[in-house]
């Protein structure tokens, strides 16, 4: 086989069979098919797409490019969540452990923040000792025995696909949805896992700014999960304004840990319970919907979902008495307040500049290999929709030494628009793509 | 600038700045910019294209990567031509003296032979001595002095386009037309010429094997030239079947030299003429075509092509006595005659075919690291239209020591056809691409 032919074959409008996807992608790995030659094939994918047996394949071989966990021996149907990026997006770390506290095993493997967006390991990382740098025995150890472990992505799982998304990062091939969502899938894929539930934003805030392109987003990683024999279930959610009130890791734990004793944001609330009760529907624990969103509500209220929490944070070194005394988490040392220049209403509040403001702050990283400040962050006083009266706090600040301090009062000023009248809001749930969510147990096979 | 930026702008269709394009181009050519993000900037243009504008700057970012060869000391119109390869092709051997016999300077650099195409250099160094990788510094002074240097493609001219090329190469984006048109017009800029005349050929033995697709080709080249303000004329011409009645290297030389004395086959001459018509009238030493084409008859037939071909050979080294002893130009060890099996007409000669067959004797090669045997080749002794009668020799082999002689044998009788009627004539010369020329000297500016 050679690379030319390949290349051709997909920049003519042909179909690769799964011999060539599969050879080409071994080959690219193992660094037999040159980087230029891959960002040819990725170009010419961004112009003629990947159908969906190409798909399944593409996803296939750069899962298999490294280990695919086994999580055999842990007994029940596994399903975990992806969040394919927001601002103020905590909502992993109430629904990981209130899911798995009905005792569905969440493997769950995260990724970090970049740019306006926030990452699952970062917030987690702000609870100290908390470790995601773990084993792969280490985490099917503990997903056996905890039923969740939460660990960041390894050199083992889907080498392929850290590869290429270096590459793409550097050759303009980053938003071409079919290598976007078989990099999703082919990392979620090698976790081990039996079912997904995927949340897709749209906004300002999220990767895809428009709800069509999130659609089309979703619907090709429900595709490539069919071509790979897992239940895929995805949710369009809306990510205008910030999930919760928080923007920043240990603040957005704090207000995680809210949501785990049965308070916290409603809209975190609402999506925690709204993706929990999926994965319970899927992983057998609950007959519909309706009785995985009670049963969410249920662990969330009763301090069963804290509990497993609190497993979890022990399972991974993780300082659990923090999760009762936030002033054992980073704190940062400084405060200032955002008031408000008129009266009226939050119109709107720009996700992304929100993120990109607490990022100045040192909350959230421009390249991969920068660090984050953990202490840091924005306590948004009010949300869309809310009225605000002249010289009302609209954001409180946490910085450290003034630290970016100027660039994020301007980019919140331009961010929040008050207006005269209440504004319209968007649903947070837009779409729900899967199968048909039974009224009882009996009738899903 | 951002490489990343540029390759997304062309990737979604804009239009490249011609700051963005040099950029680009030299950043590459230093090694700031990544193969990996030429390959996909160059598939992005074979999606998208290049403006006649981007086109230019793009060709002019090229030719400057490296030296552009400045031939202001030498007095005339300079004037070369360009061949897009074709098989059996040796037009340049009694073209480039004949022209420089009426005193237009030809700076003429040139290629080697690849796949089933010849290229000017092998065959000129099949002469014994014959040298092309002169320095230049020679060229300039040889321009000068004799009024033609034929000479070979140096690393110090346009090494932006040999990287580049290299890199196309093994990204299937060979065959794109504005970088095929950018890459020869790149090259042939840098020479240092004010005007060239292009043979575009098309047909089995051509690159491109359709027509409309080389007509696309000239103009883009033509296009390019406008840009930088060249004069370019482009002829389209048929390489249905081989050039002449010989294909290799020193073969090529001896059918040149009958040209060069006044002889020689129509098709061979026909083309000299018209190509050199053409030359002539750009150099301005022809009012007219007509007049053109008498001119090359002229030098031609009176032995002043020949003697200019012999001061270029002087010049560069070569072995003088060989131009009037074929004796002392590499001859092979063996013959075989292929002989016809049938009474009819060639109703059909595949040049490609007859290309490979002469590179399985040894005569071309199939990697640019390849060397060519300049003895072995073929001499046909029929060409399409002429009758045969079984038994009639159809293609004299000339071989060393049965080196890859089965494997022409087999591609020359399916090359072959042999018909009972005469076939229809495609003419040689198809199309003219260019400014229209005057029929008086004055009505030219």
């Amino acid at each position: 086989m050679r690379a030319y032919d390949v290349i051709k074959l997909k920049r003519d409008g042909g179909v690769l069979s799964e011999a060539q996807i599969r050879w080409f992608m071994d080959a690219y790995t193992r660094g037999e098919v040159a980087p230029e030659q891959m960002s040819a094939l990725a170009m010419a994918i961004f112009f003629n797409g990947l159908s969906a047996p190409e798909l399944g394949a593409w996803t296939d071989a750069m899962l298999r490019s490294g280990v695919v966990l086994d999580l055999g021996e842990v007994p029940g149907i596994k399903v975990d969540k992806h969040s394919t990026g927001g601002v103020g997006d905590k909502i992993s770390l109430p629904l990981a452990p209130a899911v798995a506290a009905w005792g569905v095993p969440v493997p769950m493997v995260s990724g970090r923040g970049l740019g306006h967006t926030g990452g699952t390991l970062d917030k987690l990382q702000s609870i100290p000792g908390f470790k995601v740098d773990v084993t792969v025995e280490h985490y099917r150890r503990q997903v056996h025995d905890v039923g969740c472990c939460l660990m960041g992505q390894t050199r083992e799982l889907a080498p392929a696909d850290k590869k290429l998304y270096a590459l793409r990062d550097v050759t303009a091939t980053v938003d071409c949805i079919p290598l976007i969502a078989s990099s999703i899938m082919s990392k979620k894929m090698a976790e081990g896992i039996d079912a997904l539930v995927l949340d897709v934003k749209f906004g300002s805030g999220a990767f895809m700014k428009e709800r069509k392109d999130a659609l089309v987003l979703a619907s090709t990683m429900r595709s490539i999960g069919e071509q790979l024999g897992k239940k895929v279930t995805a949710y369009l959610t809306n990510m205008e304004e910030p999930l919760g009130y928080t923007v920043g890791n240990a603040l957005e734990v704090v207000e995680s840990l809210e949501v785990l004793r049965g308070g916290g944001p409603p809209d975190v609330v609402a999506l925690t319970v709204a993706l929990g009760a999926e994965m319970l529907w899927l992983g057998g624990k609950a007959r519909d919907l309706a009785e995985g969103a009670l049963r969410m509500r249920q662990v969330l209220s009763n301090g069963a979902a804290l509990e497993k929490f609190r497993q979890i944070t022990r399972a991974q070194h993780g300082d659990v008495r923090a999760l009762d005394d936030p002033s054992l988490l980073p704190t940062a040392p400084h405060r200032h307040t955002l008031t408000s220049w008129a009266d009226g209403f939050i119109g709107a509040m720009d996700a992304e500049a929100v993120g990109l403001a607490a990022m100045d702050l040192g909350a959230g990283r421009a390249r991969a290999e920068d660090n984050v400040d953990p202490a840091v962050g924005l306590v948004l006083r009010r949300k869309v929709g809310e009225a605000v009266k002249a010289g009302d706090a609209l954001v409180e600040i946490h910085h450290r030494d003034g630290r970016g301090l100027e660039s994020c009062l301007a980019r919140l000023r331009k961010a929040l628009v008050i207006t005269e009248v209440a504004p319209v809001r968007q649903p947070l749930l837009a779409e729900r793509l899967g199968d048909a969510a039974p009224g009882a147990w009996a009738s899903h096979p």
